[in-house]
């Protein structure tokens, strides 16, 4: 049994009581270690949401535990370390901040022994916020970066990493600075990039009205991060700024010299083909869960009805001719009675599933890729 | 009866002659006209194709008919138009050029007749190209830019708009010069944009190996496009540079200031906010397809094992309680045995399928957005 105080009760800090206290179905590869969460939060409605959805129980104040993880909004977090480590209250502290250097050198500033202390990062997170949008599986599966510091003790990394796999996650332990660098350029440059390009689109229509009737789903992915909280944001970016900045200037040096070769016309040809090239290199690097599962598969699509239970039809036709369906995506049609259903199959069950449903009457379409 | 000629029976060409040609199921909006369509291919085995796949019938060189569509390559479009008017084939000559204004001008300076020639740009197209991947549903609800000239008549002008409603899509009217300021901002920034952020991954990780395992789906998201191929952006953006040289420009412009406002540490905080706060506004202008059916609707999350028939078995189960799921989406967990299953269901539907599921033994979840 292991005792965990999780300090800040908003939708991380409820989470992770949820994922530990879920011993079952949350995490069923954890086998073996058990945990007792106890609660904390200065807003005492958030602290007894958080104990109502069963994340764990109230904090008295005084309790020892094994683990403390400071999950209050990063400004507060080295004055949480710095508290619960002058009370005694644990063999190990940690923190679930986006951003690692920082937290670290401000954790040492204050005099902390650096020793128990190891930095957290779940990389994981909704649009919600608080306790009640928390769910034990929202760790499944994610990176949970953990990061030693260089008088950190193997014994207290090791209780983080096997608290981030209790949860689900899966630990990925390196530096403050390696994790800063690869966040700055992995979700914070995204993030820029999204914001930027929808910006554009103020700037541009200060001219003339840009016609979005002929957008597609190119600009709705490109620009969905910048939907995103500025405040949130603007904490992140400025605080990862030693790395956030030069990638900004690099991105920023990339695109004046593109539009100066587009200006150039014939002789600028080969400077855009190489920035188009360079770009393919780069999303090579990319992991994309969905992609990689694609490999292997095979898409078969039905156009239906938009009407109840059509889906569940398919998807039952489906098993009765014994082929397993391995992801579903559905194209409504705006303002249209029909919509389109890709069901995603092994390859070689393609060619059988489009008979099978042709048979029974469903409107198929499958492009065998080999053709 | 409404004749059409199709020169190209690539993926474009080979699709609007299914999408005619399928008179009851692909359009079942457009009532009353139905249309013949001819097709046409320098390579003969594209057409054979075309033709065996229901496009259409094979031209024989001579027949005159009511609309010709140029569908060839873009540098192909302006002959196969001067060609085609040269032998008097049609009383209306459009394309499906990506561009506008170079086409126009190309095309008027060949000595064509402008009261004739009406623009096209369908917005749809999918990973694949030619006439294998052509399908009959690839315009439906899709935008299609109509963009007649100053001495286009009305008449050559309805026809067109007339065509691509009968090929399922939505006709949007406007000038060339006010297409290719759309499609550079809508369209072509965020291909570049795309290119650019892969791009800084192969850049950033020529100092220090970037530890990938810490992305999330905002970089899969927002570098999807930058697998395009560089050889047909590479004409697109050059052909367009007149409007994509500026956007880019200003693009650039931003994001240096943006790097200049992180250096500046607590001084350029409020640059960042406002460079933030703008994407916010750029944000709001996309029209987000998904997004808009998303209101009224909540989604109702089960987790099941990732085994055969789990996802009908679920949809059965849904049926049961008479419960109309809009969408599904599925997320398999790497590594897991284990996935989450989100059904998205009319608000009001919520709570009885959450219950109704739950009774039947699935590990549900439902955070009704109320709380």
């Amino acid at each position: 049994m292991t005792r965990v105080l999780v300090l800040g009760t908003g939708l991380i800090g409820t989470s992770l009581g949820l994922a530990l206290s879920d011993g079952q179905g949350a995490n069923p590869s954890a086998q073996g270690e058990t945990y007792d969460v106890l609660l904390s939060d200065i807003d005492a409605g958030n602290a007894r949401t958080a104990v109502q959805r069963g994340a764990g129980r109230l904090w008295d104040g005084y309790e020892a535990v094994d683990i403390v993880v400071a999950a209050g909004p990063p400004r507060a977090i080295p004055a949480q370390l710095q508290n619960a480590q002058q009370l005694g209250l644990a063999s190990t502290y940690t923190h679930v901040s986006s951003i690692q250097s920082q937290v670290q050198r401000e954790v040492e500033a204050l005099g902390c022994d650096m020793s128990s202390v190891v930095g957290g990062h779940p990389l994981a997170g909704r649009e919600t916020s608080g306790p009640a949008g928390a769910r034990a599986d929202l760790f499944f599966g994610r990176p949970w970066a953990v990061c030693s510091g260089p008088e950190t003790t193997t014994s207290c990394a090791a209780a983080v990493v096997e608290l981030a796999r209790a949860a689900g996650a899966e630990p990925v332990e390196l530096t403050a600075q390696e994790h800063d660098h690869a966040v700055a350029v992995l979700s914070h440059l995204p993030q820029v990039v999204a914001s930027a390009l929808a910006g554009q689109l103020v700037t541009q229509s200060g001219n003339a009205a840009i016609r979005t009737e002929l957008s597609g789903p190119g600009l709705a992915d490109t620009t969905r991060l910048a939907a995103s909280s500025s405040a949130l944001w603007t904490e992140i970016l400025t605080a990862n700024s030693d790395f956030v900045a030069p990638a900004v200037r690099g991105l920023a040096a990339a695109l004046r010299a593109l539009g100066e070769a587009l200006e150039q016309g014939t002789a600028g040809r080969s400077a855009v083909s190489d920035f188009l090239d360079r770009g393919h290199r780069g999303r090579a690097l990319v992991p994309v869960k969905r992609g990689v599962r694609d490999i292997g598969f095979t898409r078969v699509a039905v156009t239906v009805d938009d009407r109840p239970g059509r889906l569940a039809a398919l998807l039952a036709d489906a098993g009765r001719a014994h082929i397993n369906v391995e992801d579903v995506q559905v194209d409504h049609l705006p303002g249209r009675p029909t919509g389109v259903i890709e069901l995603l199959v092994e390859v070689e069950a393609g060619p059988p599933l489009a008979a099978a449903l042709a048979a029974r009457g469903w409107r198929v379409r499958h492009d065998d890729e080999s053709t």
